[in-house]
Formats: structure tokens, sequence, C-alpha cells
């Protein structure tokens, strides 16, 4: 069976804009296009040049992408020529290989939003895509509102996008706008538009406002399209566009696609999938989701000691695609409630070789649970799991120790009579026969306390030169100041490995002390620092 | 048209409990049950009684649920019988109305995870329903990995449900256990199972792993089953369960399914979801999810400036429901006459009198922005809110004055040579003409201040005498240990009245002190104190 092309289509740097909390720089911008390019997609749309100056500057240079690098902007003005409109000037002058307008398919919304008659509309695209296919553009019609328009006047919506098809457009592009759309719908309405215009010229625009536009979006491949629109992790106004880190595995890997479609993206490349997600997280400073479908680093995590066990028995209980094949590995966690099969699978992965009945383990559980009753967490702590295993199975040599430390938080007025607040901490540690004081200023007082901690290791500075701390999160138990209070501190060092640690005390300033540190340790026997 | 009625199975206390990271408390369960059966929902799962001693202390009292309350645990072990199974003696032990079992459907599965043959585990099935319905329990069975079951062998997949339905299971859920089906296979096994099984004592259990958890359960509705389980949030293992959250609205606002089912959950409690959604992220410390559908704050937020002069004009354009159908509300960045009603309402429950066109109203509005935008979270605290109003409306009294504090928090070896920490903090206040200095210890910095805080308030310290601190929360933006950091703090006196508080800094002390001076300064204008 010869399997047919299926088009993907990026709009991250232009729906995904929208995010809230989410603003891309230049470099951002050029960053996630060559990132997109590489992992194999069709259609990179980089944003509106000539509305917005960032994208303007996007727009004038030639990035050299394999990819289709796409332009998008709005369809003529109602009154004007589509040569004397400015926005489809700019979208000229931009330097892409493909203009994507958009134009309203919904009867009601081209009155209501734009004002124009509805034969005016139509004009509108079949000018606005002549004048750009003359200018040896490849062009893309995104039907607005196409779903809604269509339940609401089927002729009309399929009008527009017949016009497009007519004008020239190499794709007409059917949007669910407001994403309220449902799978069947979908599939339905598809199937009515591809016995007028062929599949092989339409796409899918879906939005995640019922938390199905992956769902749409392959109901609409289903029906006939063969061009796929969305965002890398989902991002995009509201609930987010489809997600194409959760499509792309779908369409590679599942039944009912693997064997029909082929797309740009290898199997290879597949694997590079959970780094791609994550780097994105990363160039926005977003904390990742960690259950995302495929990439999220909970995804093949099994927590229960019954599933741990089936899982290593076989894959296939818990895990319905091989982890590698996205790039992402199988993780049980290690919990009070896991048995000894979890711990052992995490150990191996860890590198930490034990036998099944070693007596050791039994230690080793029998401190878990401990530590777990005093609140420690250690399913997310994989670098304090590793410590307490060492620990106890082996030896963690001492590289340094913290002889006192004193953090000190004010609130006083200052020289120029305004009222400020002041973080300092004062660290005395002993590095081989050496002692060490160094102080730091910071934003707060964990801050300081870390900056103290780092600013000087003696000889294992350089060790720890390339740390930076990613996430910090607090949890408080029970209630009341005096409660406890667990802390999780995530660090990434030049390699972009990343790990967690763990701390629980009454005094949230030692709980902090006690991750920082682990981490600390945890990184120098990783670098393979000795004493 | 008559409406069939579709039944709503909670497992967030279950399946949603081995979520990575999630750690429900006896007290957080009893919350949770209490919530879901408010909202209308008709099966709440608690756990495993017996092969955990929570949940067994959990399942031994009568919590007086209007839902029937569900007790989940295996079908009894090869070579037992039934009625000498312990994981049964403890199933029925239990306090519940149902008794929810789960055996596997998957031929290869049962012979490598369980080991035993396939009658073997046909017998299991019907032996612990018959024990169950005799002594009165209705009974749900769990058809593990029905799905791959049913794709490697149709038959025995088939035999599983059967034995159930005729064992008398008032319920034979379908299981999705690995996430990984499609919503098209999905209907097609349903449909094939309905033609045996009537699909009103059909049920759906989906796993996100493909993100079309919520999409595979509407597919199965879609061919027949009327039972949905699923959990708030879409919790659960690996990438969740079934988000309820998105499939409640779904079931009641959209057409295909509000004009055909009928469920537990009224108009009216489904207007109550938006905070039932916060309320479980809030006992399980979770950052919300400001993207979720329906619920996330970001779920009705326009970015783009066209969008949101086209969502004013026709909400329709970009609202696919309106928001406050599910208790949300629109979120655009012009002002917007919702926001004055809600405001306008909040301050009617504080007792807070305004005009409806009074113009300091717009200055209160515009400060609240301001205020959200720094990361203040003004929903969860009433009290911050109240002075913040009355700071702008009227008048706030200075009670007291803090000149300074200074907070240490210092770990060093002590007269006995052990290592200790110690937290004391000092703070200077002027009360009227007088200035007061206090100087505490605490079990953390917090708890030093605090003390220090309400040492002396000078003339009005009978009045604070009785406040008791309830609760602490932290929560850390944008990840760093220099990151913003908001405190929410709730006090109680002896008449009973809480009160919540916020705080926001770059530093948690300084986050800390202002909600502590907020809730002192609420505690005096409440009780009279005059300056």
């Amino acid at each position: 069976m010869t399997r047919s092309r299926l088009f993907l289509f990026d709009t991250t740097l232009r729906d995904g804009a929208q995010t809230t909390g989410v603003h891309f720089s230049l470099a951002d911008k050029l960053a996630v296009a060559r990132m997109l390019d590489d992992l194999g997609i069709d259609y990179v749309e980089g944003g509106y040049p000539g509305a917005n100056p960032l994208d303007t500057e996007f727009f004038a240079a030639d990035h050299g992408l394999r990819a289709t690098f796409t332009a998008f902007g709005m369809t003529r003005r109602a009154g004007r020529s589509a040569e004397n409109d400015p926005g489809l000037a700019a979208l000229l002058e931009a330097r892409a290989g493909a203009i994507c307008f958009v134009a309203k398919a919904w009867d009601h919304q081209v009155e209501l939003a734009l004002g124009m008659s509805l034969e005016e509309n139509l004009e509108g695209i079949r000018d606005s895509i002549a004048l750009a296919r003359s200018r040896g553009r490849e062009v893309l019609l995104d039907c607005e509102h196409f779903f809604d328009g269509y339940k609401a006047n089927p002729a009309y919506a399929i009008a527009c996008a017949r016009a497009a098809h007519e004008a020239g457009a190499r794709w007409v592009v059917l949007c669910d706008t407001n994403g309220g759309s449902q799978p069947d719908e979908v599939e339905r309405i598809v199937a009515a538009v591809a016995a007028v215009i062929p599949g092989e010229r339409l796409g899918i625009h879906a939005h995640n406002d019922t938390e199905q536009a992956v769902a749409n979006s392959l109901a609409a491949v289903r029906a006939g399209v063969r061009q796929v629109q969305g965002t890398l992790n989902g991002l995009g106004e509201r609930c987010g566009n489809a997600n194409l880190t959760s499509l792309i595995p779908t369409l590679l890997l599942k039944p009912g696609y693997a064997e029909c479609f082929e797309t740009g993206v290898t199997a290879e490349k597949l694997g590079t999938l959970t780094r791609v997600s994550r780097k994105l997280d990363e160039i926005l400073n977003r904390t990742p989701d960690h259950h995302a479908p495929y990439v999220g680093s909970s995804a093949f995590a099994t927590k229960a000691g019954i599933h741990a066990s089936a899982v290593v028995k076989d894959p296939a209980t818990y895990e319905h695609v091989p982890p590698e094949s996205v790039g992402n590995r199988r993780k049980v966690l290690v919990s009070d409630q896991a048995g000894r099969s979890n711990i052992l699978a995490e150990l191996e992965r860890l590198g930490i070789r034990v036998e099944k009945d070693h007596p050791t383990l039994g230690l080793l559980l029998q401190a878990l649970k401990e530590k777990e009753a005093e609140g420690y967490a250690y399913e997310e702590a994989d670098a304090s799991f590793y410590l307490l295993a060492r620990r106890i199975l082996g030896h963690v040599p001492d590289f340094f120790l913290v002889e006192s430390f004193s953090v000190n938080v004010e609130r006083r007025w200052n020289d120029k009579g305004e009222l400020g607040i002041f973080s300092d901490a004062i660290v005395k540690l002993r590095v081989g026969g050496e002692k060490l004081i160094s102080a730091a200023e910071g934003n707060g007082p964990v801050n300081a306390l870390d900056t103290a901690l780092r600013k000087d290791l003696g000889k294992y500075q350089s060790f720890i030169e390339d740390l930076k701390l990613i996430d910090y999160k607090v949890r408080v138990f029970q209630g009341g100041t005096d409660a406890v209070t667990r802390v999780l501190i995530e660090f990434q060092d030049a390699a972009g490995e990343r790990w967690t640690t763990v701390g629980v005390s009454g005094n949230i300033i030692d709980a902090s002390f006690q991750a920082l540190t682990d981490s600390m340790t945890y990184k120098l026997i990783r670098t393979g620092a000795t004493v």
C-alpha cells in the first residue's frame, strides 16, 4: 500500500504567540523556527509581517529553512483593491515562500465583525489570492469560523472555500476558531467539503476548548484533509491549538495512520520530540507539563507497585508505545506504596546494581518508608533518592561539610528614606583541610543562602560552576507556620542534565538547605569528583 | 424527546491518587468526596480498602454521601474461593454501597501477569461478583485492558464482559488501560459490545496517553455506554484519566449530548465547576492549569486586540459556551461590565456599599488588575480584598506602623555538640505614640516573625489575642529562588470566624509579613478597634 503524504503546518510562532504569558523575542523565534525545520515540519508560520514590528523584522531575513516559511495576514479590506492594500503589500514584502490569508467563512461574522457584504468577502478572497499567486507565492486560506459557519449556512461556508480553491490557493484550511466543535461534527462537515474540494487541498486548524483539538484534527484527517495545523506543546490562545507534540507520534505510530500516511518527520526525528518539547518550554521559561502525552516526564511513569512489576514483565501493559520512540523514558516511581520491583527498576536506571534478594534492599525500603512518613517525596526527587540509596547500599563521600550558616532578612529604612527589604547569608564550610567563609546577598533568604553556598566550594568549585537553578517548589503540611515544610529544587547543568532534590524540615530555610546541598553532592558524584 | 440517564463515576480518589506528586491525606479525601457529592456525581470511588491503610481508614466511617460510595479491589485470586480471599473480605468490610472489581480482559495479560488460565479468570469474575451481590452490594467490573484485549482476542474480551453481566454486575466498564486506543476504534468496539450487553449496563474508563481520553469517552457514549468514568482536572497515572471537568460541560452544553442525556449534575451545579476545579488544586497544592478547557483562568481569555473587540461585539466569536455556565469568566484586556458586577457583588457580601456608577469603582478595578498582574490572588484572599477596597473606596486606619523587622535563621552547633537550627525575629512597632520592640523565637522564620509581631500590639493587644493561625500556603512562580512568591495565610478568631490574606514579594519573608499584617488590620477593623 502506498502511503499518502500528510503535511504538517506549525503555527507556534503565530497562533502560539497568543498564549497568555508567552512572549517570543526575535532570537526565540529564530531558535524555534530552526528547531521545527530540523524536526521535519513542512510549513513554519512565522507571524504577521506589517501588523507587528517584531514579525516584520523576523520576515526581513532569509532564514534558509528547508520548510516553507509562511507569512500570515488578512485578505484585502473592503473598498480597496488588493494592489492598494497596505496589509497585503507588507505580506508580499516579507521573505516567505507562502502566504496564509485568513478570511471569515461564517456569514453572520462577515456582516457583524467586518461590516461587509457576503459577496464582497468572496471577492476579497479571490483578489488577494490572485495577487499573491501572480507574485509567485504559494497561498493558503484559513477559513475562520468554518465549522460554526457551516452549521449556520453551509452554502456560504462552502462558497468561501471554493472561492479560495478556484483562485488558486494550494490549501484551503478549515478552522474551528472558537474551538467548540465535536469530532463527529468535524468528520461529517469535512467529508461534505471533501466532496467539493479534493482532500489533497484541504487542511484542518483546531482549538482545544473542549479538550478535543487532537481528536478533531484526526477526525478531519480520516475524512480527507491532508494538512494538519497545530503548535508545539499545544500553545495558543485560551486553551491552545491542536498539539503537534501529541499529533505527530499518533500519526507516525498508531495503526490507522502509520500505514496510511507519510509525513516530513522521520522515525529518527520522532526520537527527538521529547527534547524539542522541553526545549520550547525552556525558551519560554515555562514549567514543562509532566503529564503531557508522549513527551511528559510522567508520560511513562508507573506509581502503583502492582503496575510496576507488570510493566517490567511486559511493557505493553501500561505503555501504549515504546517511550524511546519519542525520545522519552520509562520511570518507575518510588514511593511508600512502591514495592521492591519499583525500587530495583529505578536503581538500575540510576546505574546502581543490586542483587534482587540483597538484604540491604530491605533496609532501603524501610528508610524510604520512614523518610516519606516525615514528608520526603522521592518520586519527584530522583537525585535525593540516588543519594539515599547510595548512602545505604554503598557510600557517599563527604565532599564538603557545612559548619554553620546564618541567614538574615531585614525590613528597614535605607539612607534615602525608603523602606526596603534586605536578605543576606553567611556560610562556613570545610572542604578538605580548608575552612571557607562565603557571604552573599539575595532577593530572598533562600536565594541568598544558595548564592553563598555555591560561591566558593574550594577545589570542587569548577564542578558546580555550571549549575542553574530551574525550579523551586514549596509545600507546607498540616497548616500553621510551625508546620512541616517540603522543598523541591530542580537544577540543570551545562550539558542539559536535570535533577531534583528534596528537603523537609519545620523550617523552610533548613528544608531548602538540605535540597541545595543534596543537589551539589549529586552533581559532584555524577561528574566524578573524588575526595 | 426524553433524555437517557448518563451516570458519572469519579475515580479522583483512586486512579487520581496514582498521579505523580499527588498525595491525599484522610482529610483531603473527605473534602474531595463531599465536593464531588455536592456537584452531583453518581459514584465516588474512594480507594482500595484492605490494600492501603489510609483507604481502610477512609472506608471505616459512613460519610453520609448521596452518591454511591464505591470501594475498588481485585477479583479473587487464583486457587482461592471468594469467601476465603482476604482481599475480598476487606472489600466487604468497607462501608461502601458499591464494589468495583478489576479483572483483566486481555488473554495474554491473564496468562502472563496473573499466571492463571483463561477459564480460571472468568470463574474469578463470576465468583467475586456473586459473593458481593449476595452481600447486597451493587457491583461494577472494570475490564482492564479491554480494548487491547478485544483487538487481540475479541471473543475472550467479550467473554469477560459477559461473565460479569451474567453474574449480576450492574455495570461492565470497558477500560483503555494503557490509554493508546483511538476514538474510531473505541466507537467500533463499544458498538460490538453493545450488541451483546445493553448499553445501559456499560461504562467507559479512558486514559489520556494520546490526548484523547475525552474524545474516547464521548465516542463510547455515542456508541451506547451509559456510564463515564473520569477524574477531576484529569488527574491520574502517566498522562491522566478522562477529565470530568471537560466532559461534564460538554455533555451538558453541547448539541448531540445536551438534548440526549441527563446527568446528576444540574445546570446550577455546573456553575460551580470552576470553583470545584480550583478547590481540588488548592487541596493538593497544585498550580491550576490556566489553559484547562472550560475552567482554566485563560479558557475565556482574549489576548489579541482584534479578538477582544470582536468578542465584545459578539461573544460567540471566540467563546464556544458562555463562561458563566461553568462558573468561569471572560478575561479581556479592556475593562468590562462583568468585572464591575462581580466586584459589586463581592463588596456587598463584605458589607461595603457602593453606587454602581461611582467613579472610584473604576479605580478599584484598575488596582485589582494591577495587583493581580503582580501575582496577588484575591479570589482566595477575601480579607486582603476587603482591605484593598476600603483603602480605595474609604479609609483604613493606621493602627500600627512597623518601623523595621529582622529575622535570622542560623544553623550551628550548640553547647552539647549538637547541630541545631535556630530562628528568631525582632520587630519594632509604633502604636499611637508608643514605640514597642518585641523579639521571639520560632520553629521557622515565619513563625518567629508572626510570634514577635503579635507579642505586643500595645493598646490593641486584647483585640488580637484570640487569633489562631490555621493555614499557611506558599506558591512560587516562574521557578528559581529569586522568583515571585505568593503567601496565603488563614486566621481564625475565638468566635470561629475565618479569613485569608495574601502577600506577594520576591522575598518569602516579606510576602508573609504582608499577609500577617493585613490579617491583624482586618481583625482590628472587624472588631471595631479605633485609632
